[in-house]
C-alpha cells in the first residue's frame, strides 16, 4: 500500500524578506541600512553597505506566490522569519528597533492575508535587552506573533550568555517560541573557497556552539517552560553532544558548571530538520529524540529543501514518528491550538 | 558464544610530552618555550608562558607505563605524538624547529624501547614550510618515524590553505601517514563555561572546518597517494559533509571550486574513533565508510577513551568491520607491513 504524501507539514524555517525597506528615520543612518534594487523579473537585489547581499525572489514578500509552493513541499503552514542578516544586532539600538518594527509589520501583514497558514516570528533588537523585550511584547501581544526568531550570536556573544538571562525570563512568561538562526558565524577564517561557504559550512559550527553555549549555561533549567529551538538539525551539535557528555563526567569545572548532565539538558531543545540527508535525519532523531524534531526548509532561498516532508516519510521512521516530525513537535514547539510543550 | 576481547588494536591517537625540555639555544627565548617542574607523585606541571598548561603524569613519557596500560584498552600497538600545544607553530622558525627535533628525538627514545609496539609521528615546524620538509625528511629517513602529527590551522590558517600544498606534496613523496589534531581552536569566543570547554567544544569543531578546508581544496584529488586522518571523529564533520554535499549542486561557485564531490573526496580521509558513544560511532561508519575509521584515545591524558576496542567490538558490526576499525585501516593509514593505502 502506497501512503498518501502528506499536505499536512509545519515548516518552521522560512524566511521572509520585505518587498521594500523603509526610509532612515534618524541622526545617522547605518551603513549597513538595506535597500532594494530592482533585478531580473520577479527578483530584486537586497543592498546592504553598497553591496548585494542577495537576490531574491519576489516570493520573499508574495503570500500568493508562497500559497502556491507550498503543497508541493507537502507543507500546509509555515512560520515566517526575516532573513537573520536582516536582525541587525549590529545598528545602534533605536535604529534597529525602527528595522525591527518595519520587518515585524510586514511579517504580519502577510500572516493577515493566510491567518492559520502563516505564522509570524519577530525581530527584536537584542543589542538592546530592554527594547528587545519592548518589541517581542508588541509583536505577541499586537501582532498576535507565536514567537521570535534570534541569531546564534550578538556581535560575537553566544546566546547562552548570561547577559540575554532577561530577555529569555520574557520568552518564557510571554509564552514565545525562541528560534535561533545561525547569523555572522566564528570560524569564517578556516574556510577555503567561496564566499557561499559561509552558509554552507560556517553556519552550522555557529549554531552547534550557540546550542551548546544553552547546555553549558543551564538556561532550561532556569527557564523549563521555555520553548527554544535551533536550525539547520542544531548545526554541529549532535557531534559535539557525546563529547561534552564526557567531559562533563571527566573535568571537575564542567561537573560544577553544569547544574545537570549535557544529554539531559539537550533532550529539552527543539531542532529543525533542514540538514538534506536521510542518514543525518536518522541520526539526529536517535540523538536528539523523536519529540524535538521539525520541519525546517529555508525557504524560498535557493539553498532550501525542496522535499522536506517526502524525506521523512522516506526515512523509515513508524507512523507515530513521521507525524510527531512533521507536525506534531511543532504545534507543541509554536504552542498552536492549545497544545503545550 | 562470548568473542574474546582482541588484544590487536592499533591506536592512533596517543600524545607524549618529554619528561624535560630542552634549554633554550637562540638569541631570544619565547615567552611560552615550555619547561617542566614537578607536581604530585609520577606527576608534571607543563609551564608555558609561566603558567601551568597541563599537569600531566608520567606516562606520558615513561615507556614501560604506557605498555602496562596497553591490554586493558585492547590496544596493540600504539602511535605516539607530541601533546599539540608542543607544536609551537607561534616561535619563530628556528626556534619552533628547535622543540620540534627536540620532540622527535624524544619520541624515537620511546619507540627504540618497543619497536613495533610505538610507532612515531614526528612533529614539523610548520611555520616554514620549508624547515617543515627538512624535519619531516629527517623524521622519516633517519628516526624511521610513520608519519607527522599537525595542527588543524597553523596561526589561524587552515590546512587546506594552498600555502600548505609543498609540505603535502613531500608528505606524499616520503609516504608519511599526516594525522591532524585540534590546535588553537577558532570559536573561543563562542563557549560559556570553564576553559576545558576549549578541548571539549573548540576542538571538534576547528578540526570539522580543517577537514573541510582539504575538501574544498582538493588536496586528495592533487595527491591522491596522500594518507590523511582528523582526530576526535573528525569532529564537526559529519555535521558539515551532508550540507556542503547539498551546497555543491546549489552554488555556482562551489560547484567550480571543487573538482570532485565532497561527498567524493570526503571518501579518502581518515578518521579516528575518539568520540566516546556508540551510537555516533555507527554514524561515523554510515557517513564515512567502514575502510576509514580508526582506533583514537588521547592517551594518557584525563580525557582519553579507556574501551576504545570493547566500544567498536560492542557496536553491532559485523567481523570484518570490527576488523578493520581496530587495526586494518590503521595498518593501510600508517602503510605497516608493507600493506598500502
Amino acid at each position: 500500500m502506497t501512503r498518501q504524501p502528506c499536505a499536512c507539514g509545519i515548516d518552521v524555517h522560512a524566511h521572509v524578506v520585505p518587498e521594500h525597506f523603509p526610509r532612515y528615520i534618524g541622526a545617522r543612518m547605518p551603513a549597513s541600512w538595506p535597500s532594494m534594487v530592482p533585478a531580473h523579473e520577479c527578483h530584486r537585489h537586497v543592498m546592504i553597505a553598497d553591496k548585494v547581499y542577495r537576490t531574491v525572489s519576489d516570493k520573499c514578500w508574495s503570500p500568493s506566490r508562497r500559497l502556491a509552493d507550498l503543497p508541493a513541499m507537502g507543507v500546509s503552514q509555515q512560520v515566517l522569519s526575516p532573513m537573520p542578516e536582516l536582525l541587525s544586532y549590529w545598528f545602534e539600538p533605536a535604529d534597529g528597533q525602527q528595522l525591527c518594527r518595519w520587518l515585524n509589520n510586514q511579517t504580519a501583514a502577510m500572516v493577515a492575508e493566510a491567518p492559520g497558514t502563516f505564522i509570524g516570528l519577530a525581530a527584536v533588537p537584542l543589542q538592546d535587552i530592554d527594547l528587545a523585550i519592548a518589541e517581542l511584547e508588541h509583536a505577541m501581544q499586537v501582532l498576535g506573533f507565536a514567537g521570535v526568531e534570534i541569531g546564534s550570536n550578538v556581535n560575537g556573544v553566544p546566546v547562552g550568555h548570561k547577559r540575554f538571562e532577561p530577555f529569555f525570563a520574557a520568552c518564557e512568561a510571554l509564552g514565545a517560541a525562541v528560534f535561533v538562526h545561525a547569523l555572522k558565524p566564528t570560524g569564517m577564517d578556516r574556510l577555503v573557497g567561496p564566499a557561499s561557504l559561509q552558509q554552507v559550512l560556517a553556519y552550522p559550527s555557529d549554531v552547534g556552539l550557540a546550542a551548546a553555549s544553552v547546555i553549558t549555561s543551564n538556561l532550561l533549567l532556569r527557564h523549563p517552560a521555555l520553548r527554544i529551538a535551533f536550525s539547520h538539525g542544531g548545526g554541529t551539535l549532535a557531534m559535539l553532544l557525546p563529547r561534552l557528555q564526557q567531559g562533563f563526567g571527566v573535568f571537575p569545572a564542567l561537573k560544577e558548571q553544569l547544574q545537570a548532565s549535557p544529554a539531559e539538558q539537550a533532550a529539552k531543545l527543539f531542532f529543525d530538520t533542514l540538514v538534506f540527508d536521510t542518514t543525518t535525519l536518522r541520526h539526529l532523531v536517535d540523538r536528539f529524540g523523536a519529540s524535538q524534531l521539525m520541519v525546517g526548509t529555508d525557504y524560498p532561498f535557493n539553498f532550501h529543501d525542496r522535499t522536506p516532508v517526502a524525506r521523512i516519510e522516506a526515512a523509515g521512521f513508524d507512523d507515530a514518528t513521521v507525524q510527531q516530525l512533521v507536525h506534531g513537535n511543532a504545534q507543541r514547539f509554536l504552542a498552536l491550538d492549545g497544545v503545550v510543550a
